[in-house]
C-alpha cells in the first residue's frame, strides 16, 4: 500500500455514513474534501482537518476522485447532474457508495461514460462503526483499471474491499440482495420481541437465545446456496410442510396476542402456494423457484 | 451424571426429529422403547436396540418417562388423550418437544395435571444433526422437581439444556419467537437468492456475502434487545426513515424483475406506519412498540 500522504479524495454527502467516510481518510492522513447540500454538518471534520467546499463544484474540483455517500439516486443525480458539477468532474472520478438498485447504477454509469466521467458503484455492507476498522466490508463494480487506480484511497477506509466484476449494476444487486436478507431478518426480530414481550420473555431474556438463532444462519446460508445451485431442495430433515405448520404456530400466536403478524403471513401464504404446486416434500429453499418463475 | 444404563425412556414420534432423538438415547445406553403412529419408521432404532412398542399404551407404559416428538399438539391429543394411553401414563412424566403455541402447551399441561400425569414442556431449538452433539439447545419450562427428575434422561440427548421457569408456557413461547427469527430470516434468503439470481449472482456467488450478513445479527440482536428494554430507540446511526428508503429499493427492484416482494411490502408498510406515527428519526426497533399496541 502506498503512503497515503499524497492521496486526496472528496466526500459528497455528510450523514451518518458520510461523516464515518471522511473520518476515516482523515485518520489515514488522506487529504479529504468535504462538501453536504445542508450546511452545518462538516464541522468535527473540518476540526479533524477536513478542508470544507463553498459549493458541490468546489468539492468536486478539489481531488482526482469523489466519493458520493448519500440516500439515494435522486439525490445523486440532484448534486452530480448540475451543469457545474458535471463540468468539474469531467476526467475525473466518481466512486458512488450511495444504495439505490441495479437499474439505477446502470443508468448513472451511463450518465457519466457521457460526459467522460469514470465511474465505479460501490455498497458498504456494514454499520458506521466498522468503518475505518478491519471489518468494514466494501463491494464495487465497473472498470477494473479504474478500480485498480483508486484502490490506494479506498483502502484507507480499512475493511475488505471486493471488486465484484465490470458489470457495473454488480454492487447495487449484491447490496439489495444482502439488505433483502438483514431488513427481512431485523424485522423478524422485532416482531419476535414483541411476541415474546406479550408472553411476559424480556428483550434481554430473548436476546442470546435470539443470537443463537443467528449463529445457525451463516453456515445454513452456505449450504442451502449449494441445495440451491444444484436444484436438489432435499428436505428430508425439514419438509416444507413441516415449516408452513411453524409458520401457522407464529402467526395464531401473534395475532392471540393482538400483535399483527403480516410479514409472516406473506411469507406463509408463499410457503402454502410452494406446497400448492406439489413441493410439500421438498425443502424450504424450493420457494427461490416458485419467487423465481416467469 | 448418572451412569445411563439404568435409565429408559419412550419416544413417541418417529419423524426425523423423533428418530434423532430416539437415536441419541440409544447411543447414550438408555433403554429405548419407540412407537410410531404410522409403522415402518422405527427399523434402524430397533436395529440399534430400540425397543418397539404394539401400541402407544404399551409404548408409554415402558418408561417412566415419555418424550413426545410430533407434528403439534393436534398430533399429541390424538395420541394421549386416549383413553387407554391416558390411564398407562398416569404416575408417569411427558416431555412434550412437539411444537405449538404457548397456549397449547397451557391447555395440554391443564389436561395433564388433571389425569394426575407429571408434564414439561419444551423445544428443540437446532436441526436434526445436532442432537446427540454439544450443538443442540433445548429449552425446558414447567415444574422444577419434575425438570430435576428427569435431567439425566435429557442429558443423554446431549447440547445445552435451559429450564426457563416453572410456567409451562414458556418454552413455547420462546420456541415461537425464536422460530419467528429464524423463519422470517429464512424467507429473507430464499428472496435474495431469487432477486440475485435474476441479477446473474448465482447462490454460491452471494452465499459468503450473505453469510456475512447473517454473521452481523448476532450481536446486533443483543444490542439491539438493550435498546428496546431501555425504550430508548436510538435511531442516530440509522435512523428508521433510512432503513424504509432500502426498503423500497428492494421491492422496486425486486418487482423490476417480475419476482413477488409481498414478505418486504409488508414489513416496509409496518416500517412506513411507524414513521407515519412520528418515529421517523428513531431506530428500527421502535417497530416494536407499534407492533405490540394496544
Amino acid at each position: 500500500m502506498s503512503s497515503s500522504h499524497d492521496l486526496s479524495v472528496t466526500v459528497v454527502g455528510l450523514g451518518p455514513m458520510g461523516r464515518a467516510l471522511a473520518g476515516a481518510f482523515l485518520a489515514a492522513g488522506v487529504r479529504t474534501t468535504v462538501w453536504n447540500r445542508t450546511p452545518g454538518r462538516d464541522g468535527e471534520l473540518v476540526a479533524a482537518g477536513a478542508v470544507p467546499a463553498a459549493s458541490a463544484e468546489e468539492a468536486v474540483a478539489a481531488s482526482p476522485l469523489t466519493v458520493v455517500c448519500l440516500v439515494n439516486y435522486d439525490a445523486t443525480d440532484s448534486v452530480l447532474r448540475q451543469e457545474a458539477v458535471t463540468r468539474a468532474l469531467k476526467g475525473r472520478t466518481v466512486v458512488n457508495l450511495s444504495a439505490d438498485t441495479p437499474e439505477r447504477a446502470r443508468d448513472t454509469a451511463a450518465w457519466a461514460d457521457a460526459q467522460g466521467i469514470g465511474y465505479l458503484d460501490g455498497a458498504i455492507m456494514t454499520p458506521t462503526p466498522t468503518i475505518g476498522t478491519p471489518t468494514g466490508v466494501f463491494l464495487h463494480s465497473g472498470p477494473e483499471p479504474l478500480y485498480r487506480e483508486h484502490r490506494p484511497v479506498l483502502d484507507a477506509l480499512g475493511g475488505g474491499h471486493t471488486h465484484l466484476g465490470e458489470e457495473i449494476s454488480r454492487a447495487a444487486a449484491y447490496d439489495i440482495a444482502l439488505l433483502d436478507i438483514f431488513w427481512t431478518s431485523m424485522t423478524g426480530y422485532v416482531h419476535a420481541l414483541a411476541v415474546a414481550r406479550a408472553e411476559g420473555i424480556s428483550p434481554t431474556e430473548l436476546a442470546p437465545f435470539a443470537a443463537g438463532i443467528g449463529a445457525i444462519l451463516p453456515p445454513l446460508f452456505q449450504e442451502l446456496a449449494e441445495d440451491v445451485e444444484s436444484g436438489s431442495y432435499s428436505g428430508e430433515a425439514n419438509p416444507l410442510t413441516s415449516a408452513v405448520s411453524t409458520m401457522a404456530h407464529i402467526v395464531h400466536a401473534s395475532e392471540a396476542h393482538g400483535i399483527e403478524a403480516g410479514v409472516m403471513r406473506a411469507a406463509e401464504g408463499l410457503a402454502r402456494r410452494t406446497v400448492g404446486l406439489g413441493h410439500g416434500a421438498e425443502g424450504f429453499t424450493r420457494l427461490v423457484e416458485v419467487l423465481g418463475r416467469r
